[in-house]
């Protein structure tokens, strides 16, 4: 990162492994980055914040912005923001929404990072967004990118101009870990796992499509977990 | 309002006279009103909340939700949620971006709306945005409201299908005050100044449009005024 950037770019970090292979992209493409995170209510917002925190620390991110977004927990529908509801057990072949599913919650995350990136005039915003991962999300898909940047572009002053860029989009997590891996990501800072726990529970879907990921990468995962399944 | 209905629509509403207007529309095409109303740090943000609360009493609105959003005054940018910044005296004839602009506030509302909707299953979202009041806002455009829709479309469950309504969005604020005498709107228990007084000051840019409309539509506005300008 020299004197000569790109601009700068909104990265969302969820503190997950996808965003911060995001992040990495975005950084190795000379942007300079600028955090954001969201606390949506979710039973893993310590953790995930914790590790928001250490991958900005990594990256030598100075712009970070964490907002509260809990009203989307009040407008509930989902696993993830209602405590009452368990988290469904890994299930990887189903073809459903899954219950860990926040309604429309990209295009909320979406909203609230232009209008930061307006304020801080970015040119980019980078999402770590994965469509062919199998979970259904129909907020996760390009198509739904491309109708989000057109309101972006009706949406904003006339002098922004800011692309959405989702590079991991079409990656399994098997490419997800090797990009992460080559461009020497904090993967080991990261917390994926959908239990609130200090140690990831290695049984939910997040943990199983995590370690089926470094597993199909033929490259160890230095997280440790509480159970690692044990597959065919 | 009988048994039956043409299903949900949330109506976004201020507590000012132009949702309060859209609300009177949906509820005369037949529509089961649900209030999403928001607080996103607005120096008016009492005053709003209270006249929401007494328009939804007008109509028995049953659903209600009130989102606090101030992560937008977080996120800055705007007069609005920034107080050491003057609100700008009335100047209708400016053709730039006012300094009350919220960046890509619409955006974040609808995703917000979006959302809740989903959950009521509801048929359609009505939004009381007006393009032509001189207001310069990029996100008060059809346009925008249009690409909005794709975005609704493409990244909401496949089941789901909703309608974002802007029924005023063409209209002079003359036009709003005859539609809204002619639905019997409680246009008297709306708040539209954008100072945060118990009584409306009568010389900001919403007093000085919602005072020119009432003029031109020959009605009067049983609002109180601190100021009540002399035009020509």
């Amino acid at each position: 990162m020299g004197e000569q950037t790109r601009g700068i770019a909104v990265v969302l970090m969820s503190g997950g492994m996808d965003s911060t292979v995001c992040a990495a992209i975005a950084h190795a493409e000379g942007y300079e980055l600028a955090g954001l995170h969201l606390n949506y209510g979710q039973r893993t917002q310590e953790g995930e914040l914790r590790a928001f925190r250490n991958v900005c620390d990594y990256y030598g991110i100075a712009r970070r912005l964490v907002v509260d977004v809990t009203h989307l927990a009040a407008i509930g529908g989902s696993s993830l923001t209602d405590m009452s509801i368990e988290v469904s057990s890994a299930d990887l072949a189903s073809a459903g929404i899954p219950t860990s599913y926040v309604p429309f919650r990209n295009a909320n995350i979406l909203a609230i990072a232009t209008s930061w990136a307006e304020v801080l005039g970015a040119r980019a915003l980078f999402i770590g967004a994965v469509e062919e991962d199998g979970s259904g999300y129909p907020d996760c898909r390009q198509e739904f990118f491309e109708a989000f940047q057109r309101v972006i572009d009706t949406g904003t002053k006339p002098d922004t101009s800011m692309r959405i860029h989702t590079p991991i989009i079409r990656f399994s997590k098997k490419e997800i870990v090797l990009r992460g891996v080559e461009l020497r990501a904090p993967l080991d800072r990261t917390w994926s796992c959908y239990q609130d726990s200090d140690i990831a529970c290695g049984e939910c879907d997040s943990c199983a499509l995590r370690l089926r990921g470094f597993r199909q990468a033929g490259v160890g995962d230095r997280l440790p977990y509480r159970v690692k399944p044990v597959y065919e």
